[in-house]
């Protein structure tokens, strides 16, 4: 029933992404201008189940919108999983009088959140916040683009040291079951091929590719690898294939690691955490619940949760035949 | 008729925009793969009436996808306005057997595209350039991420030395008729307020705002204004303004001027570059013309150059509610 | 008398500058290394008069050396300058029983140190906090390195236009009395002229070196302006004299402003900043008194507080040399 | 002879770094200005034993100061190591009037001048362009800088991660035989524990360190190992001893790799860069021959070759002292 809830809490959960610092003080800017009290939980799940959390009002979260990480700290919790965990959580919600919940994370945070709106009724939202941008209902998730400048500025630099010795790079980034990361960051870093988990290039096509490449007159390569992808072979095993199998390389191997997920938000990830933020708090004051918000044709949009779990994004199949033609 | 282009040409139009390069590269190495030869005009239409083009191969667009600027050079064309100037264009063209022009630019590029189509029946393709985001048709024009990004990064430095002193800032950014930059980068940038020509917030109610601000604790303030603001008063005035209408304020200007059109493309208009590119020689091969492409739904669609001139884009007024929960 | 000060007392004074924050963190984590207590003043030599510090421990100061601006916040004090404001001041250190100062700020910070200590023989001891390079005594000045990294992304930025349209460009870039981040950013940035308050070009000069440069064929240019050049005029009449006697130039100007004092100290200044804490600290605590320390041949050293405020930084001649050269 | 140099060349040669570009660009110019006539060699010692190099004048190097890598592409010539390479080397020289080279690279690159000086006394100059910062004869070597300001960048991004999950990483940064990358860049990133090839820690006294640290109430660590620590185990033996020996630690790894070496120059590195290019081809046509030029006590300075290769730069003892206190 709208306008009944009176206290939210907000969480982060799972991998921290940039920008959910920005969505932390959306949340709790929304709630002061809406005149509801709001309160942060402590590492995700686990401060639920502790009581570690404390009211914040619009000022307490001055100067975070362009810092990296969570200042409420994230975690994967145990206890969680655990009706136990959950109804301490519950019970704690209750003592504090806390009547609605805004769960920042990816798929495993929304789940353990529809788990606990239907064992205890509690009223949740979801803020889609994770670089991978793998959930479904919004063309872009939390901190997706600014990883995506991360990579590039990355392979920019990689790139240099690359064309100044003719060599051939190989160079992992963020997704294990996803290439968006890869694909886009492959095109705009000016990649000769990206390895993605949604497509199979094999080896023969990499080394194919490679060769044509050479053959065009290019003295140096770069190889994009998403984590997961298909070909089976670690990035390491890669190079070997590639020194075994194909003369005059001189391979290197860079992965890129946890820095993907840390750096000042970009402004699109600070707009639209903001815009979430505003979305997530106004659905749950209008008695939405179970929903996760998430940017839709331009627009913030609602998309049940169980959808956006269970949900396949799919790969731009655009986006690949673009980087084909560009490594022409 | 499809199939019966052999030769494109390419220029860069009007004020520059990061960006430009990737689109250049992405034309001509999607004609490349197309077996289609490519011209690079320099200095927009300028080069095509003194007949300053060069045939540009997959590898002379290498190294250019990071690079702000346009390697194309650009200008605005008093010739190209005459009718003089436009057939010597056209007798070049013809004279190099060229028969399909992209032109990358902003309104007044496609103003004279346009023209020049109807005039000699030529093949013509837009890509809107410009950091302002003000073309219909397309929801992000090249160069306006990355400009968004710039200016926020301006911001925050600001914001440092704000804060440190507890002082106001007025900051210009680029917008002589639209609100783009001003509106995201000030929602990015944790903007108390927002002028932009959209809206005419009137000089009292930003006294009122900066009064409800610094009530509510805020210590330093950063207000953002657009160049072509409705108030009607240039930055400096509205310093004067609060000057003498407010007290214990210390009020400063900062006027980020030229910086916003330069610098290296973010991810986001690498990419789309180098979708816009792909999109613009196809659509061309394919025999359509006087279209732009443009960005709408995340998808590639044409739109007919005539309804891209003439057509508004329209504040997101959602933003402005954004922004005005933000400031709380 | 060595080993004798339990207490000690860190402000920053003046403008601020990047690199301020990691100095207070080094003050405060030196002392804890100590074993000194350590209050942390708010705004400058106000907070000192009007008793606003704070104890601040090894924790206090997790976080920031990354962090633009200073968390003491900073300001300029009149009532420091007058007898009674400064009798508060020693008052109030007395009643905490602080019995050492750390100042971190410009020359006027300093001098109100030196009057401080000969008033009430108070040990202060001074860190030479500021972007312009204008204290003598130390090579670097702290927020130097950083500044000039900041102006020289914008002059690459204002080129990337500037050479797409082959514009002449004055960038105006701060040094009221010294030409050191002029003159530094001048040559990184690869202007074709510099302005300087200590050396008088003349306008026939630069306008002879403009056409020189233009006659080896440069399309476009850019000269940098410290604040407080020489030929005595700003920046918009040196735009007006060139537009009115020189053919050809399509002139702008770009003034950087503030965001020259604003983000993440470079590592340069960071390793500064925490040497000169460390300095600072066990210098007080063996005793000395009304020194800087400063950066002189790769080492921390003291010069009299004295000397630092009334010895002149000189430019230096081979860069001014070197930058004549690089324009050819 | 003094006077009697008509024609330079220029190679780089080596592992390649940020402010090559800058120097090569300064070295045609100083050229340029002394009316010298200068040839950019290609792929280093490769290039001069195939005779691949041209003239370069003063526009040649427009636009390259701002950029990573190197022009004149780097490589490691196995033929330069043979008396019949350096021989060949020298016909190519003479056979074109070259009189005198200058080399930019390490001491591995210096090795090779110096022999080929010996061989044919041929004046040869060297500038020394290494991230590692392991030349003696001069405090820091092109590109120091710049990869100290990468290496901050990427720790700043892993600290917002490591925090928000209270981690602790080991981040490993270049530098085989010193730790001049690492001590740096440690005391900038905040780090809690160094290792450093110079200095045997120990793996007792880091999990003594790392326990310390976490009593001290801190919740996330970064500890910097530079490639060739003593404790002569790699980075991923630390995580699995700290894995096994300490409780309650989720350790992650993070290996920087070859992005290090590119990108953008700093202001520092481009100023460096343009003074030794001067130095280097003014000393050389002032008769001087053997010799590298350096920064020491801010000034230009020859060193003779010799020395630079055979002397060893010193771990900064006061900065060992200083990331210690840091890290109470």
């Amino acid at each position: 029933m709208p306008g009944t809830i009176k206290k939210l809490a907000v969480l982060t959960s799972g991998g921290d992404s940039p920008g959910m610092n920005a969505a932390i003080r959306s949340v709790v800017r929304s709630c002061a201008y809406h005149g509801v009290e709001c309160f942060g939980v402590y590492r995700g799940y686990e401060g639920l189940i502790e009581g570690d959390f404390e009211c914040l009002d619009a000022r307490s979260v001055k100067g975070i919108i362009n810092k990296g990480g969570t200042m409420l700290k994230s975690a994967r919790s145990q206890g969680f999983r655990t009706k136990e965990g959950r109804q301490q959580a519950y019970q704690n919600l209750l003592d504090a009088k806390i009547d609605g919940l805004v769960v920042i994370g990816g798929d495993g945070s929304f789940t353990g959140a529809l788990i606990f709106n239907q064992e205890f009724d509690f009223p949740v939202m979801g803020i889609p916040g994770t670089i991978d941008n793998d959930i479904f209902g919004t063309t872009h998730t939390l901190g997706f683009d600014t990883a995506l400048n991360t990579v590039v500025d990355a392979i920019d630099k990689i790139r240099d040291t690359a064309s100044s010795h003719n060599r051939l790079f190989f160079v992992e980034v963020m997704g294990r079951d996803v290439g968006h990361i890869a694909l886009n960051a492959g095109i705009a870093g000016g990649a000769e091929e990206i390895l993605i988990p949604e497509e199979d290039l094999g080896l023969d096509r990499l080394v194919e590719s490679l060769n044509k490449s050479r053959k065009s007159g290019k003295s140096s390569s770069i190889v994009i690898v998403a984590e997961g992808d298909k070909i089976g072979k670690n990035i390491f095993q890669l190079k070997d294939y590639v020194d075994e199998n194909m003369e005059g390389y001189d391979v290197r191997v860079s992965v890129l690691g946890h820095m993907q997920r840390g750096g000042s938000p970009s402004c699109f990830d600070r707009v639209l955490a903001s815009r979430m933020g505003v979305k997530a708090v106004e659905a749950l004051l209008n008695g939405e619940t179970n929903y996760m918000v998430g940017l839709l044709n331009s627009k913030m949009e609602l998309t049940p949760l169980e959808q956006a779990i269970k949900g396949k994004t799919k790969i731009n199949l655009e986006l690949l035949r673009v980087s084909d033609i560009m490594s022409t």
